[in-house]
């Protein structure tokens, strides 16, 4: 058996113990939040250690930007762990029920998902964050993050176990993979007999490496190629507001918007007005042939331009002759996450809605609200694209299954 | 391109076209039932070349049974294509909504999956089954049957092809993949480009080779190692009764019970009573050591037995010391399909219900209500024992995904 194996072993037993002790699952988490702040110490050394050593190897600022951890960022683990504590409980609602003719009460629970692994890169918050949204939906995880956060992480998964064991909860619910060689990635990929659903968290890369090859069941998040379609009826005012604020408010999120697509009829008075207002953040713009009549600042975009996720600020225009082509572009180069119509025309806003098919579609108003918190479900552990289990920002609740109880008094079929 | 890249093009196609034609699904449907029973000669035909192949090839009986079709059974396929257009239509069902604080509009709605492909064996009715449930939920499906049905399937794919597009609909939208080597499974289980999610119904062995292999998400359905546990309180006439039927009103199928657990303090009691009724059908018993110290009659189990579907007129029985124990080998052997209780203790109940872990847990009934039509959602394309998606029977609700429609006046975040 090998050490990962053990470790799946260990989660099971502790995932079932976990369904024993529902009340003490809040408590647990409040125990995090407060061994975290005062274990604040320990784990900036531990972190210095995870900085000297991405120093000694070159790293880059950015990375070592995400990797450092500060008071401040400490302090905003342990508020984030406090407020999945506050959530509602999905564990137990009784999703749908009733009575069968023959008598038989039928229920439909939510229950947890059992063990899930989580493999993510270089951000030791995750840990703290991922390990606390399994536990608030009763689910034991299994977490496996980058090597340049080791210390890190495992500074902060230990403070963790401590302090759920302190609240009877087996320590096991929340495990860090040792072994972070890209091997061990692999294992976990086909670790089926122990976990349930594999997240990967981080760059397209990593996700797209783990949906190709993991046997485990895996839930997609993150990628965001999304648009903002500017109809021929829209208020251009409100146009040049929506895109300037889904482009430039955090270019590096997964719903910032990385091209527009513009209706010919309003092309040339709108492209000028969205260039002057994206002017003020510097937005570099790749445009289409029709794009660079109107405004010879743009780029002239390639092919490639229409599949790129930017995530800067850099923004790809297309001149389209109606909606449906507009639609056309978005169902060949969108990544399923979230796209806008502008429009003041009420058919349009139907069809737009009813045939983009996209995690979340916007009439009128930024993609930068596709988010758990935005949509009132609290911390999110991602934006599923995929069409199985869940779609758009996943919370507490997507982190569920449901099961069927089912009472009688001795019926047979 | 292969041809299977093909299809599934012209799948998303068709899947596009079908988002803009669902009033047409309906009717679509009952002009399929209709087209089956009128083309019932063409069907026969196409069969009888089926089975004078597999008369040539030497196909077992059993097989060979399945492979047949007769009038009645093509009345029977009808039927079922016209009750599952009865069914409630879920698409475009509101799952959840409401205002933001921000004033945003935001609902939850039910939307197809998009492009199904369906693995299966020798059973040509599901060619029609499998489509009308895909397509009243508004997918479109890439079937890949077995070798051994290949005329019949595509028989009855083009009759519902041609029924469709008398309908406006596009022939796409049922597909039946030409190339029924291992081959052009492998390349189904690979096409992630085109297919949102695959489902194989057959045999186990058909199951494990697309959930191990395939690349594109997979439901899994099927296998049912089921349990009964009788309890140290439990009402020993209604166990007897519930075992009975459980095991052998149709023992072939996934939620037939294939071992029992009883608790020491009744087994002397119980098992002789229970072996009498069971011996009414000739149920062959696999018993533990103390099992075979009360009933003779029994075979001495081993350890294969508790992991056995016998699928058959043979049963796995086992004393255990407490309850716990019985929860102990249901989590070591149990294929998350359906358990039960037979008790008259409330807490065991709860006990039972709440930390048994599979998609249907019953208290004194028999396991054998696990299926969609008992449950009252209709037709069913399987039992899903997987715990992302949907779990247990799935009708045409489990088929569908969900997505976020948000309407504003220009809110940006």
């Amino acid at each position: 058996m090998t050490a990962l194996e053990q470790m799946g072993q260990q989660a099971k037993t502790a995932s079932r113990k976990l369904l024993g002790l529902q009340q003490s699952r809040n408590a647990a988490l409040l125990a995090i939040a407060e061994a975290l702040r005062e274990q604040q110490g320990n784990i900036l050394t531990a972190n210095e250690q995870d900085l000297q050593q991405a120093r000694q190897n070159g790293m880059s600022q950015s990375l070592m930007d995400r990797l450092t951890l500060t008071p401040e960022r400490i302090e905003g683990m342990a508020k984030g762990v406090e407020q999945i504590a506050m959530q509602k409980d999905p564990i137990g609602t009784v999703v749908e029920g009733g009575q069968l003719t023959n008598g038989l009460k039928i229920e439909k629970v939510r229950v947890p998902l059992g063990v899930i692994g989580i493999i993510y890169e270089a951000r030791p918050n995750v840990t703290a964050d991922a390990a606390a949204l399994c536990l608030k939906a009763g689910n034991v995880v299994i977490l496996r993050g980058g090597k340049e956060a080791f210390q890190s992480n495992q500074c902060i998964t230990n403070i963790m176990r401590y302090a759920i064991a302190s609240e009877g909860l087996p320590a096991d619910c929340i495990q860090l993979v040792q072994d972070t060689s890209r091997e061990s990635a692999r294992e976990m990929m086909a670790l089926t007999g122990y976990l349930d659903v594999l997240i990967p968290r981080g760059g397209a890369g990593l996700i797209r490496s783990v949906v190709e090859n993991s046997r485990v069941p895996v839930i997609e998040t993150g990628a965001g190629n999304c648009h903002v379609y500017v109809d021929e009826s829209a208020d251009l005012a409100m146009a040049a507001d929506i895109i300037f604020n889904a482009k430039t408010t955090r270019p590096s999120v997964c719903n910032a918007i990385e091209t527009i697509l513009v209706h010919e009829k309003v092309a040339e008075k709108a492209l000028p007005r969205i260039a002057e207002k994206l002017g003020e953040k510097n937005v570099r713009l790749h445009g289409c042939e029709r794009t660079c009549a109107v405004l010879p600042q743009a780029i002239p975009a390639t092919e490639q331009d229409w599949a790129t996720e930017y995530l800067d600020f850099e923004l790809a225009v297309r001149v389209v002759p109606s909606i449906t082509e507009a639609m056309e572009h978005i169902a060949t180069y969108s990544t399923g996450h979230s796209e806008c119509i502008v429009t003041e025309n009420f058919r349009n806003a139907q069809l737009f809605t009813a045939q983009v098919d996209s995690a979340v579609v916007y009439v009128n108003a930024s993609t930068r609200f596709t988010d758990g918190g935005e949509f009132g479900m609290g911390a999110e552990i991602g934006i599923s694209t995929q069409k199985l289990h869940a779609r758009g920002p996943m919370g507490v609740e997507q982190l569920t299954s449901t099961k069927f109880i089912i009472q009688g008094d001795g019926q047979v079929r």
